[in-house]
């Protein structure tokens, strides 16, 4: 059995040791043989998804039974190449456009009567100025594709600050959106598996800590969030999932604000936001996404522990991250590192602990991070 | 950071996936390109631990930090190219010896005052009828150097049930040893790892279910077993890795016989016995072990469950495990399959299931292994 995998991140790195456990090769499109996901592959292509050459040799014999996405950046070349190999895409070109384009998002959550904050794609500085107008003088502006990480973003209180994307618009740059800036308590995000055949599982919906864009740190299950509460965004997130289609894993970031959840981003794919599942759920969203695009039997999601938190590693003071791993004596502390080489704010790796108190998790989770990041 | 392990099957694959989320490189010397590792390990050198030119590869820049086994059968060549290369071999050839030879074990263990069977080395027919005459009749007569899975040990009541093993002696066949055939109740075993700079970490003492030489079933915890015995047996093992100076993971296999509990044998290596801790323990004994030879500060290992149970999968009806998945329903079942060619009773993969009533889990595990083994 093998999955091919178009993107050699450590989103496709941490797939390698599920497949390993399952007897499943993992043939990885790396765009180079320093990629996260190079080593640990099973197999490797080198190359870009924009390459035709490369896109044949991942799908070449023996021919992988499914192909999947570890990021949203999929030319539609690839999907017809899938289809004339007979491979089968997961998820496929028509759901993973919503992940891709914020518009299409935003204009499919709409009509299936889903909670979208207040929005509207924006051509011009007459349309940011009504939107603002609008949205009481304070706008999200975003690039219907291409954005992640808090870049293609822009909080805006006049149209001039975004007078040049706009003005690319016209050259060829992507179409842009205007979102309400929702004062929100918190972002939440869930994970859901669905698999071709409809079986789906979610994950507890998690709390998301944003510093500068990035997420910093995930809190499984989200601290106060009522039974009800979660069964509400479940049924959200299995919507989505069955009416776009989704096979795979489906993340949907959330807003909180009050008594309202808001959808803010949609993710095919496994996630920052479920990376705590290696170590705190019995099946892990690498696991399942597997699963979910070879159509096999999802796995049970309930958590190991009462609180599991992950701290993400971003690239700091230390180059050789694996040296880490002598200074970090905290026993309960599970260091995940990507391979990457260090550059000031990439995501690097991350570090997830279980236990029973939520505080006590949380210092411990991000005290590990900074030492991996920073050293002692 | 580069573990370097001789071996390439099951046990040495199964350290892979703890590798890459650690950052580290595992090199694996596999026996061919078709062994269990081989997929999963991050390089590969193909060639036997008897052939000095893989060795030296093995050890070629860059250079690891340490080398480790995934089994006992090392020649004593290899430990004098790691030495000759710089390269710490862990656990070394002082105490790997205690794994590797019956006798050299049992010597020791006595040395130290440790519960061993009454047992005695054989080179006679004269021998082995004193010591039947001694242990009641019946006796379990081992090869002090190459068994495993019930080979090279045979339940003896007349000294001529050895005949051909004793002749062989002379012919340079292994030594042999007599050992009571202890009346146990149940077998156990408990996994310890150990640092060089002397840190130890035990699991739970797990109770193993033995089918025809060939461990079946692991229970995790031991079921009914006492807080004071656990820290009985804890002691013994922290003893045995502390006086054999052992580093990395060490297997303690035991008898347990009204209040007596036996060693029966050692493994210097993550064991079958310990599979259960890659789901059902904080840290598995495949990370334990590479933190231990790297001398990194050893996890975690309480357990994420009340009970684990681990059930092997030897080769039977299926041919093509992976197609094992579909038909797995049970969304506890971890199902870890491990690359190899299915043969009769070959050890090819487990099935952990994770829960809170041991009958149950016991019974869903067993389940599931038998539908990876046969099918429906």
């Amino acid at each position: 059995m093998i999955v091919a995998v178009v993107g050699g991140g450590q989103l496709a790195r941490m797939m390698a040791p599920a497949a390993t456990a399952l007897g499943i090769t993992l043939r990885v499109l790396v765009e180079s043989e320093q990629a996260s996901a190079a080593l640990a592959a099973h197999e490797i292509v080198v190359g870009m998804p924009s390459d035709p050459d490369a896109v044949r040799r991942l799908l070449a014999e023996p021919r992988p039974d499914v192909v999947t996405w570890e990021h949203e950046h999929i030319p539609a070349e690839v999907f017809a190449a899938c289809a004339e190999a007979g491979v089968p895409a997961r998820p496929d070109a028509g759901a993973l456009l919503h992940a891709q384009d914020k518009i299409a998002m935003r204009t499919r959550l709409d009509a299936l009567g889903l909670p979208n904050p207040l929005w509207c794609e924006v051509a011009s500085l007459e349309d940011v100025a009504d939107f603002l107008a609008e949205a009481g003088g304070r706008a999200v502006v975003k690039t219907a594709r291409g954005g992640y990480d808090g870049k293609g973003v822009r909080v805006v209180t006049h149209p001039e600050q975004v007078a040049d994307w706009l003005e690319a618009i016209g050259d060829g740059g992507p179409r842009l959106l205007a979102e309400e800036a929702v004062d929100f308590d918190r972002e939440l995000a869930i994970q859901v598996a669905r698999r071709p055949s409809g079986e789906i599982r979610t994950w507890p919906v998690v709390e998301s800590i944003q510093r500068d864009g990035v997420c910093s740190e995930v809190i499984a299950p989200a601290p106060g969030f009522s039974a009800l509460a979660q069964r509400e965004v479940e049924h959200l997130a299995e919507v989505i999932a069955t009416k776009l289609d989704v096979t795979g894993v489906l993340a949907v970031e959330l807003f909180q604000a009050g008594e309202r959840i808001l959808v803010n981003e949609l993710a095919m794919r496994p996630h920052n936001s479920g990376h705590w599942s290696i170590d705190g759920s019995v099946t892990s969203q690498f696991e399942q996404h597997l699963r979910a695009v070879l159509d096999l039997p999802l796995g049970d999601t309930t958590p190991t522990a009462a609180v599991t938190v992950m701290a993400n590693v971003l690239g700091g003071a230390r180059e050789d991250l694996p040296a880490a791993l002598a200074q970090v004596t905290d026993p309960r502390a599970k260091v995940h590192l990507y391979g990457k080489e260090v550059r000031a704010g990439r995501k690097v790796g991350h570090v997830s602990v279980t236990g029973d108190d939520v505080d006590e998790v949380c210092r411990r989770a991000v005290a590990a991070a900074a030492i991996v990041r920073d050293g002692l």
